[in-house]
């Protein structure tokens, strides 16, 4: 059996986003920027993506920004609030431990240039408290930025508290929702967002493609300068078969949102069932605030790139953490920001599961788990060590 | 009959190009960043691609970073050099005055952060010369960019010339190539470059993906912060479709380039040779050094844009300079900087052709331009004045 839990890495396209995309890759070539009628195809489709979006976040068209991915609307919309602060003479901005390295390097990059960056902590639960970002405030705080959901443990974040307390306090706030677009309901008007990004192939849209929306009052600056695509703000010619299957694929996801999680909760409740029983395992974060799909565990004793080959062995994709940072040894620090030791934090496994999974692909997972962390342990000089009593168990 | 001859502003995906990417969009939907045996298909054939795309630039894979097109890879080739150069004291940046807006608004932005800029003259023909480069040289010179081929008009500069001057005074050598790759070969070995820009969608592979090249001895900086993919040097999850159709799509128009070039080629030529005849009309850049499908010409006394709209009317797409600056009521920094005066360069026309045009169909273009011209000119007050003596005739 062929199981793919790893959807907060990426997700399949669907069948609805490309059969929306097609037709920009087949007869509907043109430029959107191009004057002719045959062009006007593609200006058309643009405008109406960008509505699209727009709609399903309680935005405005002009607010929407398309750009090649979570990660490019991340850097642009944190180096719009620092350029912007700066002309205020504001360079303090206030983020998470937590959050992806989209904006965790960019606020590192800014570091070197003469910000000030503080970093809240996120507790043992993984959820940022409105009263630290209260503390952290300054007179010089130009961004406050925390992520909507976390993309390795799934919690989700009082977004809507901590966006009322920066509007009226007067201080942009940006929120990477890569994880809940198309997964939760996202109002940026409710929820007090000045600014959001989003990624496509994080809801059955392709790869490359993802979303800056920026509150109409708030200056936005180039991060890629040239033509005059997207109102001036983000230059080069639109990927516009990225772009209409990213509408699509909204829509589609929002549009079944309710049916989709009342499919996927059950499912995920079910592995935080039945994988909590192996003995000395946590689930990482809050349960209660967590999106539909992401279950994130560890187990003692094991190390978790061993436990991920066995799964893939036995048909399953999952993953330690952030595909973002496989290539690296270092214990997550999303983990690590939850105060999990290093030898816990190394045996970590995320389960994303989505839509199109199955409760049989469920139970083959919660069958496999079990089996393979047993044999892992009892391979394990550590665990061996931990089971003679000769050094604590940490879970 | 129907004639797209706007290949300069986009070209379609081709068949190659296409079925490259299906899989990608379909069954193949890993994160080449995972680390299970399914995403690996993902990971290969990043791999490959790159591999690819080096080898028809004779680059070595790891000189190549995919991007979201050509405009980021020039601005993230410009900022790289810029800030290499900041650290060694060097502020000062050398290129021309009918680069793409991707060069030139860059470099604007860099002259606010404190560099200083020379733009060079690019004379009567559109093509620099190498004694300006040598003259605007300085001992704090960081970076020489020099457009490989102009978007507007066609004229192909002295790269290689260039290089090797740069190379002989330790100056980074950055060229916008986005005109042609594809389309004329490219060494950047043999022509001494150490940055380079391509975009796909400029070759039949789709818009949205494109590539940097940056020569292994010298330091790339990131635009976009985020995930260790591209070897740190770019974040955000890979366009997996839109990097492998480029890849596909540039290996297939090098292979057949001098087949498609000597249909190209006649082509074009007969555009030129029937059109010039046209009264008062000329060829904008030079004839000899210029790429296969660009023609750029100006009709006096009349405006480019209403000269579009009735060849649309007619079938024809085409454009009157870059499709980045089709909102603009501007007349062409491009046509500025060959000496025009502003009432030619506004009845400008590009036509650029690409090997799925026919002969029949540059006929078509032939059979119609004239009448167009003449029966705009009839209706225009400013032809009318000219003929009557009353202005002088400035072609």
């Amino acid at each position: 059996m062929f199981v793919y839990a790893d959807n907060a890495a990426t997700t399949s396209v669907s069948k609805t986003a490309l059969d929306a995309m097609l037709p920009f890759l087949t007869e509907n070539y043109g430029n959107p920027s191009s004057l002719y009628s045959f062009a006007q195809k593609a200006t058309e489709a643009l405008a109406e993506a960008r509505a699209t979006v727009a709609k399903y976040i309680n935005a405005e068209p002009k607010e929407i920004y398309f750009t090649s991915g979570g990660s490019e609307a991340d850097n642009q919309a944190i180096i719009s609030a620092a350029k912007l602060g700066a002309r205020k003479g504001k360079k303090h901005l206030i983020s998470t431990k937590f959050e992806h390295h989209a904006v965790l390097h960019t606020l590192k990059a800014l570091e070197k240039d003469g910000y000030e960056v503080t970093l809240l902590d996120v507790h043992e639960d993984g959820v940022v408290r409105l009263e630290d970002v209260k503390a952290a405030v300054r007179e010089d705080t130009c961004l406050v930025s925390v992520m909507f959901a976390n993309n390795e443990i799934g919690t989700v974040q009082p977004i809507k508290e901590i966006g009322a307390f920066c509007r009226e306090k007067g201080i942009p706030f940006h929120t990477d929702a890569v994880q809940v677009g198309g997964h939760m309901p996202i109002d940026v008007v409710d929820m007090n967002i000045d600014m959001l990004a989003l990624s496509g192939h994080k809801f059955h849209a392709p790869k490359g493609v993802g979303v800056l929306y920026v509150k109409k009052t708030l200056p936005v600056f180039s991060l890629i300068e040239g033509g005059a695509q997207e109102r001036g703000k983000r230059a080069g010619t639109e990927n516009m078969a990225g772009i209409v299957a990213l509408a699509a694929a909204l829509k589609e996801s929002c549009d079944n949102m309710e049916a989709n999680n009342a499919k996927i909760i059950p499912m995920r409740d079910k592995l935080i069932a039945e994988l909590s029983k192996i003995p000395h395992s946590r689930v990482n974060g809050s349960i209660e605030h967590r999106v539909p799909g992401t279950v994130n565990m560890c187990f003692e004793g094991i190390e978790g790139e061993s436990l991920l080959l066995w799964l893939d062995a036995k048909g399953i994709c999952a993953s330690s953490g952030s595909a973002c940072t496989s290539g690296s040894l270092d214990p997550s620090h999303v983990l690590l920001s939850l105060g999990l030791p290093h030898e816990v934090a190394h045996g970590s496994l995320r389960l994303s599961i989505g839509e199109y999974n199955t409760m049989e692909e469920i139970d083959h997972i919660i069958a496999t788990v079990p089996q393979v962390v047993e044999y892992l342990r009892n391979m394990s000089p550590v665990w061996d060590a931990l089971e003679k009593g000769e050094r604590p168990h940490l879970i």
